[in-house]
């Protein structure tokens, strides 16, 4: 073969290579069965959300780089390494947002003359992280975000729980089917100070104490030994990371009042019917923004034993865009977890797509005219289709019952002429006649 | 000043300097005022969807580049220059999703095996593109996109623009507040082929008449009459071109059936009570992809006379993905277009955002017990928020004024013992006493 037929050969197979029909590595496709879950998950979510007079808010995908670099090199390094970020043809830097808060403290800092505090906002973006595919790990996710603006108030704590809580209630779950632990940066920095822990120290040992469950015992404790000078202080520290759940910290390893504070948030989340709380003093969080209450809630059920959502006090964070610092509390939670969680309390309702009638015309010439009858139908609330092929009727039906439709109304020439129609319930094959008007009735019954 | 010390101002400066709180060029924000009518769209879109029976999906914003470049080098370039495209760190050219239909025809030719067709489907996406901001133009927006596959019918056609015409309707519009207006491809090539035009002078010509309201008069008839060979087909060309809104092709001028086939659409959805149709020959959407029935929406009002919506018939799209054609027929509708009608025939309600309760605390000490009677009315569907700030009453009412908060309940050491509370509605003053159970009655009425 000469080389010119090669290429010739090569062209062609370029030309009449077929597209791939598979998503962008990480990301997911949502069809009709997937998005409505989704959707149940959405709305429960705004739903719970709002219920607490939280009012919704978004921001657009794209956002400076700079949001995130905010922080010193270390942050530049994680938003090149594990952020989508690339430059515009204007020679500006955009990010894919890897997490609301910077936007969201954004828009509040932006906007703080006009704005009335206390403020309660809640979001559901997609966010995009870049880094290797795991389990339960995705390069887009959605995630609910709600936090309080403008109030350094406990209670606004304690209802950031409570509502977090509420949302999972929402779904159906009992407090045995989670649990929310609770830390305090307060507290934790007044206990490393008591340690006469430095900056620098403190910062290494809050990095190994949010990596602990990731490690065995004795390289945690080696680990802590070479960060710790003395034995003395090691000891009181390991004591402290042995606490058993619930267990109270001893008031020798405190003499400040931040350990007190936390056992009010917990036994006002008990009064509020909140009753699985407790201190758990190896909750960090990672982000470095916190600065009071921390907490975290996780799946009781051993085969998804994991964090469920994560949120916390950080007072100082509209500080990097100028003015007073704003105080907030908040906490996001993410959709693949929340469906983990369902699925594994089997959780999820049985029937999320439903549609309450299929008009079959008896063959297509009657198509418009049961166009029409499913306008009525339409005008009283009721989701219908007209069910379009050239297939015979048990084929139209077992389509729609493929839909999750509840109701089929065949359409021919003798409900044209009489305009009485008989309605077939497919769950039982109860089988209704009448008007329009009867049948809208029926259906809505 | 020494070398040095400018250094060090200017090192100070860089690490003082204060971050915008500007989003990124060409995007927005929305604050809850704008979200709850963004919200308002968004809900109005999906419930009109489902009510005829269509099912929601979604994808990724982030697309795999090749599904935007496969109609040729020419697509090529406005892959490039129109849209935000860059390669990840796996050497992967990634597009940030400037269009639905190229990712639902992906989705809909991955799964052609698995689904029971025709679908009728829709989704809301925020799409991108990368081009200068005007009016009415930004880099991201939301856009409705309705499709039915898998059906040649054209009670599809009907269907899909009697769709696109109720969704105006469910926001209140009335037929003279939009005009629809069809063409047929298929009418158009058979009119190319009657005028004998090859190819590529279609194209030109496909392309002329699409900027034909951008264009003067003299100036279009100058282009025309470059791409006619002959006298009289152009006159063809231009008499078919002035033809005044509803008034019929002339039947010398076509010896086909396209034109009686657009004419039966045409009067099948008056018989669904859309009146405001009619043939315009001058409808050719950008797309190449359209191969039947095209229509657009246009507002009627001289303040906002802009496209409101498009769409048409597009069966051989999923050809891309291989196998045999699927048929489909859809539209797309933009979020900011859609607010601007809204807009400009006043059609916006007024109250989009509301709250039904906020419990005022006589005093922080009563924060918890607040909550707790937010609690019992949140279990009965209430909306409620415990007014958390040192401020007076006064100053808690104007704040639940300014949040839309129907009414309000202080909440002290009167209340907590006599367990009776006062509900004070905002708009008239009326005050409600009574215990719990009486006042969520008092609300849900």
């Amino acid at each position: 073969m000469k080389k010119s037929d090669k290429e010739s050969v090569r062209e062609h197979t370029k030309e009449t290579k077929k597209l791939s029909t598979d998503p962008y590595v990480g990301v997911r496709d949502f069809y009709p069965e997937d998005m409505a879950v989704q959707q149940y998950i959405f709305d429960t979510w705004s739903k719970t959300a709002e219920s607490f007079g939280f009012a919704r808010y978004d921001a657009s995908t794209l956002e400076p780089s700079e949001l995130y670099k905010s922080k010193g090199s270390e942050n530049e390094e994680l938003v090149n390494e594990q952020t989508y970020t690339f430059t515009d043809r204007g020679d500006r830097e955009v990010t894919l947002r890897p997490e609301m808060t910077p936007s969201v403290a954004r828009m509040v800092a932006g906007k703080r003359r006009e704005l009335t505090f206390p403020l309660r906002w809640y979001s559901i973006p997609n966010l995009f992280r870049y880094e290797r595919k795991q389990r339960g790990r995705v390069r887009e996710h959605w995630q609910l975000n709600c936090d309080i603006f403008g109030t350094y108030a406990e209670a606004a704590d304690i209802e950031i729980i409570l509502l977090a809580s509420s949302i999972l209630k929402a779904f159906g779950a009992q407090d045995a089917d989670f649990e929310i632990k609770i830390n305090s940066r307060k507290l934790w920095n007044s206990l490393c100070s008591s340690w006469a822990l430095i900056e620098s120290q403190k910062k290494e040992l809050s990095g190994l104490v949010d990596r602990k469950n990731k490690l065995e015992k004795k390289e945690f404790e080696e680990k802590a030994e070479k960060i710790f000078a003395g034995k003395e202080t090691l000891q009181k520290f390991l004591s402290v990371m042995s606490l058993a759940p619930g267990e109270e910290l001893p008031r020798t390893l405190t003499q400040n009042t931040e350990y007190e504070e936390l056992m009010v948030v917990q036994s006002r989340l008990e009064a509020l019917g909140v009753t699985n709380v407790s201190y758990d003093p190896t909750i960090m969080r990672g982000f470095d923004y916190y600065t009071g209450t921390i907490f975290e809630l996780f799946d009781t059920d051993p085969a998804n034993r994991r964090s469920l959502l994560g949120g916390g006090r950080y007072d100082n964070l509209t500080e990097l865009f100028g003015g007073d610092p704003i105080p907030a509390v908040g906490f996001g939670m993410g959709d693949v977890t929340m469906r983990d969680f369902l699925e594994t309390h089997k959780l999820l309702p049985k029937e999320l797509q439903r549609i309450d009638l299929a008009i079959i015309p008896q063959n297509i010439l009657f198509a418009n005219d049961a166009e029409k009858i499913a306008q009525t139908f339409r005008a009283h609330g009721c989701s219908v289709y007209v069910s379009l092929s050239d297939k015979k009727i048990g084929d139209h039906i077992k389509a729609a019952e493929s839909r999750h439709t509840a109701h089929i109304l065949v359409f021919g020439e003798h409900e044209s002429l009489s305009e009485t129609y008989t309605l077939k319930r497919l769950s039982d094959g109860k089988e209704t006649a009448g008007s329009l008007k009867e049948l809208v009735s029926e259906i809505k019954s």
